[in-house]
Parts: C-alpha cells; structure tokens; sequence
C-alpha cells in the first residue's frame, strides 16, 4: 500500500507552523483569564441595534440583491463612500482605485497572490502583524527587516535592507501592531523618497489611523506620495497600495476591508479576488453601507475613541504604578496595543506560563519577529479589556515581574553552587 | 527614473488572463438581454422573510458575538450542522472534519494553497469548472484532462492522465459545471479504485447534489472510498476531500461553504484560512445557522427543486422544439446547467457575438478548457431564467443556429468563388 497522501504532502504542509505558543495562546481564552492577548475590539460598543434596523431595511428593500451573487470589486455605493471616507485624510481616489476585501487580512493575502514568488523578499518592520507574515509564509516569501523605535521603522537602517532587493514594503505607520508607535512625519517623506528611488512600492497597512487619542494626524504615506512627486491621476503611478478596514471602527465580525491602489493594480486585483472567493458577502457590504451611510461611522469613531483612551491611560497608569524598574514599553498615541521590553534574561514565552498560572495574559513577542526570536518582549491589548480587568491583571502582571526581577537579582548576589564549586 | 512598478510587475500578473471572452460576457449583463449566461439561483426564492427574522434573532440575542472576530473553524453549531446533514448522504464525519470557508471558492483556492507547488499537475474533467481553473492557475498549476460524456469522467482515459503524475484529481460528480452530466455508479467506483491504487487524492465538488429532479441519488465519492477500503475512522485516511456550499441552496450572497477532509488536512486548512481571511463572517455563519436549523432548508431545496425541475423541462423542451438538427446537448438530472455541442465548423465564441445582437446569451465553452480552444460548445443556465424567458430565448438561439447551419448548407451546394475560379 502506497504512504496516505496527508503523510506525502506533510512536508509541502509544513510551512505552516504549529507552534507552542499556538497551544499557549489557547489557554488565554479561559473565562477566568484576564486576558491582554487578543486584538479584538470592545464587543460592548458594537452599534447592534443599527445593525438590526439596517438589516432589516436591506432585506425589505433590497432582498433578492443582498442575497444574491455581487460583482467582485464590491457594492458600489460601499466603494464610493470609502472614496468620500478617504478623501477626508486627503487621499484623492476614484471608485475605480477601490476593491472590496473580505477583510484586510485578505488584502495581505492577494497582495502576495499577486506579486510574490518563491524566494522572493518583503521589507517589514520588525516586529510586524503576525497575520501579515501569516499571509506571506504560504507563497515562500523571505523577510528582510527593519528595527523600530518610539517614532516607528528606523529609516537611517532602510538603505541597507532595501539594497537587498524586496518586492515590496509592509509598513503600518499609525499605532503600529504590534508596538504602538507611530511614524513621525520625517520618516515618513524619507520612507517615500528611498522607495520613489529605490522603485519598491510600499503597501501600507493603516487598520488603525483612525483611533486616535492625542496628538496631531500626520498624513498617509499615499498622500505624501501623491504630494512629493506630483502623480498625475490619483495612484495612477503612484508608489503607495493603501489598505484599510471597518474591523476597528464598526465591527470585525462583517469581514470588510479595502485596497486603494492604481486602477491597473485594482483591475488585477479584481481578477487574482475572483479565485479567491468570487467576491465578499453581498450582505455584508450592503448592511454595513446602510449601518454608516448617514454620518454614523464618525460620531460612533468618537465614543470608540473615547473609551479606548480611558483604557490605554488606565491601563499606562497601572503600569506606572506596578511594573517594576528596568522595564521598558511604549505610550501609544492611539490603536489597540502597547509593547513591553523586558530585561534580556526574561523571556516572554515562559514569562506567559507563569502569567497564565496567575490568570492573565498577553502575546510573546515572538509571534511578530519574523525568523522566531526567544523575545525579551511582549504585546498588551487595551481595547477587549474593561477597566476593573486592566486594573486586576496589570496589578498581577506587576507582581509576576517584580518576583522575576528579584529572583534574578537574588540569583547575582548569591552564585549558584555550579559557579561556586 | 525608473519604470513603475506596476509595469515591472506585469509579468508576473499574466497569469491573470484577460480574454475577449470576458468583454463579451459583460454585455450579457445588459438589462434588455435574457441571459443563460450566469450560474446564478432564482432571487425570487431566497427565503428573505426567514433572513429578516433570524438576523433580528442573533443580533438581539447574541448582538456581540455576531459582530466579533470568531475562530478560524467556523461556527460550531453550524459545523455540526453539516455533520448531521451530510450524514443523510452517509457521509460519516465529525465536527473536526469540517471547516467552514467563505464560499466553495474559497475551498478551491485553498486547497491549492495548501497542496500545489510551480509546475504541479492538476487532473480535472474536461470541460470543467472556470472557477477552479481560475483558483489554481494562481498557484502556476497545469492541467492533465480527461473527456466527460452522458455518464461524466471517462475513466477509460484515467490511467494514461494519472501517469502524468497529477497532485490531485478535481471531480465534480453531480449534475457538473459545466455539463450537467452525472458520473455514473460503476465509473464512481472505478475512479476511487485508481485513486487508492496511485495514491491520488480527489477533490470532490459537489455544489449542485441535492437539486436532484429525477433517477436516483448517487452516493458521494467520499462515501464510497470508505466504503470500499474500510477506512478506519471517518476521514481519517481516506483519499477524498469534499466540499459543500450554502450558495445554491440557501443564498450565494452569504459566502458559505465548507471543506470535509481528514482532521489533519482540516487543521492545516485552518492555519492556511487564518492567512486568507482570518475566519467567515460571523455574522453570516450564525443567520444562516438560525434560517436552517429546524428542518427549514429540507423543505426550501424541495421548492427549489420543483422550480427549477419546471425551468429544466421547459427549456429541453423549447430546444426539443426549436433547435435544428445536428446539434447536441446533455439532458441533466439536476442542477443548474446543460451543455450544448454544436457542428464542427460553428464557432460559439462567434456565435455569442450574433446571439447578443438578438438579445440572447449563453457562455462559450472556450472558457471551461483548461487551455484555449476554439469551442463549439456552450453552456446554458436554466435556473435564473423566468419561463417566458426560457421560451424566447431559446427560441432565438433556435432560429439564429438554424440559419447559421442552412448558410453553412449554402456553401457546400454552391461553391465559393475562389473555389470555382
């Protein structure tokens, strides 16, 4: 008898990675876990009677349509307000730069549909989205990295990276996940200089951007684009795929993203989507659109907005007060997360396991490096978590590593036996 | 300056064809033709009230866990859904064998993902569905072909095109897109033999097998390889994946489908999901599990079938009537299509072009070979079209391919010009 073919092919499987942190991860999601972990919007905010009322509008107006087969670019009228929806960041698009996706992550997944091949080399920063590199693995992509700091990618280290000659960038310039950090604004003409020269097209990936809580917006890397070197039609040459998504600002359970790019990437795009999965839920598309159509998307940005920022300074303030000396993370000016550096003889993996024992949560750095690090950092979410929760589980948190630290400390003064005999 | 990156990439886009024929099946979109182009339902039998009612259920009952991210998995309750119903076509699986993905399509593509290498060979039926292709021509597959006839694959052709060492077989055994055939018994058992004997796996199809209208229910390839070789527990070593959908029989604008395979194969599927959309929208996984889960679909696919029995006997009936000697088509059992053959020396690429000046559509069947043909085939949907649509239609193809065969008469008779001179 010949070996199961589910043996045979194992090794072609392999790429995709099981790991322990996978199997930790899961423990997160425990009920009396206080979990930091996830990057999931706060579901008590979730506009849920609008949801109902739009739906129930749809289906009595537009019933066969919702549920019929859709066009693959998208529902126009959705398409056309994401060109109104941008243009108020100063992207100028028409509806013809713009593709429906089945959430940004599908995005992540076309892009590498269609532009990679085996071997060939992605710039991102490091770390990175998970999903991201998640996405890219399945085409046999490398990664070439950039470090970050408080103001983002590090563009003095761009030069070098780039002469390694990727295929494109992956750049999350707004409250990065998962760090934080945002790309000040001189970075971000250089980032587009060295890419007009370099000719390396950036893909920027901007979930976030609108989830901010202080501080003044800096524009897009798209715009900056279109500015600095005069492109003629909006993206007709421009250097700049813009992906953004409604998981953040309305609800992630509707799977609806967007790319905004030059008419002849969206056209094959539409095509590479069409093998994808024909198009996104008509449904969707449709009672999201009726759901923000009338101005609701900004004013419910707002009250998201203002709970997400009680949360982060709640949560920057627990740190402040709890977490030992010698611990470094970042103050994030807006998004979902923020990053802790830990002293280099903690690592976060096993950090987690003695956290988990505690009943609280987060995500190990490792995840986010592309080549898998033993990380002296982790990821902590504010949004999912509720005030009396962040509370209780940074407290904990605090405990664990100042026990850690003190352990280390201990370890120093006294030699262990081996060192002494 | 260096050229855009949009220029320097098209050749890697290539693959991405742009046909003529896809110029012209925009014009069967056109409000005044009557298409039997499209592979669309009947809109007016999507059960709407059933949707306004389930959607106002979930979203007050559970508001915000309809709108959240969910796991890549898929729904629970609508998992084990599709266990209790594919076990009445004695499919014998568990919840861990099935995985829900955005659509069937969404399968395809993920499956070639999953499986496929540059270069890898993919055996399929010929003429088979544009879909697929379309999925796995991403994956830079080729394509080994086998004919279909009256009682599907001609398994007779097997050995030589599996000697060609394909990866995997793609089969859709019911009622097939594009021919409306239907594989028979003796050839289903066949074709699992010589799976099993090289080693093979097949992909299963199978979107259209409850619209069955008349003869007798076939059991599943998957059913029949457990069968045969005993597998141990369900699925676990077998050598079929098979896959399911929502989209013909409760509502294509869902985006529904599923996977059931091996628990190995579902549990790198689900890693290999994660990177193509994270998950299927929650929101549409949980409607349709609340429209269907008392026995609702059961009696909705009966009125479906009734219906489309009504469109398929109407139109073979039209064409019984109208179409002029020496043309064949396929009389399917179910289904949505049938396939017609026309006298070598017509072209239906050219045809397509006379019969929308007369206001009538259908799909060359150039697209449905895996490599270029100058067809003489085409295929027809009867189940989007109204009665009175089907008479006049049909109708117009009749008198438009009687003429075209009488001009060809014409020619034999009274030679050409050049000919006699």
């Amino acid at each position: 008898m010949t070996t199961p073919w589910t043996e045979r092919y194992a090794q072609r499987m392999q790429w995709v990675r099981s790991s322990a942190i996978r199997e930790l991860l899961k423990l997160t999601e425990q009920p009396d876990v206080i979990s930091f972990a996830g990057g999931l919007p706060a579901p008590e905010l979730f506009p849920i009677k609008e949801f109902a009322t739009a739906t129930e509008r749809v289906l009595s107006q537009h019933g066969p349509q919702a549920l019929q087969y859709s066009t693959t670019e998208g529902y126009k009228p959705l398409r056309e307000y994401i060109v109104r929806k941008i243009a108020a960041y100063g992207i100028k698009a028409d509806v013809d730069n713009v593709l429906i996706t089945s959430g940004a992550q599908q995005a992540l997944d076309l892009i590498g549909k269609l532009l990679l091949n085996p071997g060939d080399r992605i710039l991102t920063e490091r770390p990175t989205y998970l999903g991201a590199l998640q996405s890219w693995r399945a085409y046999q992509a490398e990664f070439v990295t950039v470090d970050i700091d408080d103001d983002g990618l590090q563009v003095d280290q761009l030069a070098a990276a780039l002469s390694t000659g990727p295929k494109f960038m992956y750049i999350l310039p707004n409250f990065q996940n998962p760090a934080g950090v945002t790309l000040s604004l001189e970075r971000r003409l250089d980032l587009i200089d060295m890419a007009n020269a370099y000719g390396v097209p950036i893909i920027e990936d901007d979930p976030y951007g609108e989830l901010r809580y202080d501080g003044e917006h800096i524009p897009p890397l798209v715009v900056l684009d279109a500015e600095r070197f005069q492109r003629g039609k909006p993206f007709e040459h421009g250097n700049v795929i813009y992906l953004g998504t409604f998981s953040k600002t309305l609800a992630p359970g509707l799977r609806l993203g967007w790319i905004v790019a030059p008419r002849r990437v969206v056209e094959r795009s539409t095509l590479v989507k069409q093998g994808m999965d024909l198009h996104t839920s008509t449904l969707a598309q449709m009672v999201a659109y009726e759901v923000i159509q009338n101005g609701f998307l900004k004013q419910h940005v707002s009250e998201i907005r203002r709970v997400y920022k009680e949360r982060r300074d709640l949560m920057l303030a627990t740190m402040d007060q709890h977490f030992p000396d010698g611990i470094h993370w970042t103050r994030p000016s807006g998004g979902l997360f923020l990053w802790v550096t830990l002293p280099s003889y903690i690592k976060a993996t096993s950090l987690l396991e003695k956290a988990l024992e505690r009943k609280v949560a987060f995500v190990p750095g490792d995840t986010f490096y592309p080549y898998s690090d033993q990380a002296n950092t982790f990821r902590l979410n504010f949004s999912n978590a509720r005030p009396e929760q962040i509370e209780k589980g940074i407290q904990r948190l605090g405990e664990l590593l100042a026990e850690e630290i003190e352990a280390e400390h201990d370890k120093m003064v006294w030699p262990q036996p081996a060192l002494v005999g």
